[in-house]
């Protein structure tokens, strides 16, 4: 007999470059161990950096699987969300009007079926839509670091009702530091000190290098591989380090802001033999 | 203005070893956190193998922190729990009455305040009073492997509802790896494998014999830092590595028994010069 469904959780996904792709492509391949759990995650729009592709009616249905997959396809060609519009039973809506629409369906669903926010984007533009979400009861799970690394009151309002906030992967991706670190403050136990490499994009640049590669390269290479952040300088500066030491103290309790976060650059000399 | 106690939480220990004690004193110790957190523990009973110390009112209060720390000390110094008795407030009850006891207060309180079950001894005594306590609506928390590696149905029954039922520290020690299992398993990732070194005792003792000490006296050590089970041969033996891999076999959905568990013994031969 199959389990009921006990749980639906619509879902609004900001930011579909390559790890919201993934995350749709996930959803979509998991539908038979959501029905297991008696749980079913109902995408009801996608939004990108300038528009918002969104179910006909959020309230009864989601974007169907086979457009999810179409959408996944025509973001990896370049093509824009408008392109999907001729598939039917989905809007589409340009900035800014597509920020009201999110917030009309934070509004309805919140405090209803409930909706989650997911920031899969890398941008600070985020963060008032996800403090207004928090405010209409919805969940918020982030793989964005940078909402949670602007001002402290962002932060602060983000993580007030920590039962309805989600952002494990934005430190050590599939590592369950955040979990970890979260448990051990509950449970009383003091945390004296963090330590680890928090980049593997960076620990796989400076392994290319030992092993001879050119910087330009091994770089490119990084970026293709989808190891390094949009914009690969933010790893390569250090600022992607420094926002994840600093989501770890906030998380300990400390009410400090990126000005705090003394990054060390260690220049690397590259010999031309 | 201090935080309002938002939860109590009624707890009764079963076992106090080591484990059980340093538990007892944890709680104690972090009572400003817990009054931070909203919630209070309240420890309404402690049992040994012998006998139970329950409070004289499990409805209104538990037994308090001076008593705790009293039976700890007197536990440590081997006395019997009934050398508590002439402090107050509290009843022993003797086995078999003591389980009669815990399954009255687990009735009363199950469905109610509700119960937690923690279990912190080294016993398969435990699993048919875990398993009423569950029929019971009460939540079990157990460091002792034993309960959930006998027969498959016992481990189906404690784990059938999967919220009320914690036992992170039965692999791993402190390290999340019960925690990071089931979200890898609920969140649609594949786990083909399992690699690590599972005995922490068995590498202390390793890493001694290879520093040229005598086994004897090494077992003896690692007895008396705690680092041994109650009987260091379940270690040495290779038993208590073979739990941790059933439980973890068992959480990945496998439903086999201990005599699926192939323990592979090293013989070590310890060279007289």
């Amino acid at each position: 007999m199959p389990t009921p469904v006990k749980s639906v959780l619509p879902v609004v996904l900001l930011g579909c470059g390559g790890v919201g792709r993934y995350l749709l492509r996930h959803i979509v391949s998991c539908r038979p161990l959501h029905a297991n759990q008696g749980v079913a995650i109902r995408v009801v729009g996608v939004a990108d950096s300038s528009s918002l592709l969104v179910a006909e009616d959020v309230h009864s249905t989601g974007l169907d699987d086979a457009l999810l997959t179409q959408l996944c396809a025509a973001k990896s060609a370049g093509s824009p969300l408008s392109s999907l519009l001729g598939r039917g039973h989905c809007q589409l809506f340009k900035n800014p009007e597509a920020r009201g629409k999110v917030i009309d369906a934070a509004t309805t669903l919140g405090r209803t079926t409930g909706l989650v926010l997911v920031d899969c984007s890398a941008t600070y533009d985020t963060v008032s839509l996800l403090k207004d979400a928090v405010d209409h009861g919805c969940c918020v799970v982030l793989a964005n670091k940078k909402p949670l690394t602007g001002a402290y009151e962002d932060f602060q309002k983000l993580v007030s009702n920590f039962r309805r906030i989600r952002f494990e992967s934005t430190v050590g991706a599939g590592l369950p530091v955040i979990a970890s670190v979260t448990r051990i403050i509950a449970s009383g136990d003091p945390i004296t000190r963090i330590v680890g490499s928090l980049s593997g994009t960076l620990g796989y640049v400076m392994s290319e290098l030992e092993d001879g590669k050119k910087f330009s390269e091994v770089v490119k290479t990084a970026k293709s591989l989808g190891y390094t952040e949009p914009d690969p300088r933010d790893d390569l500066g250090g600022m992607d380090v420094a926002r994840k030491a600093l989501i770890l103290a906030r998380l300990l309790g400390q009410q400090i802001s990126m000005e705090s976060i003394n990054v060390c650059l260690l220049r690397v000399y590259i010999l031309v033999n």
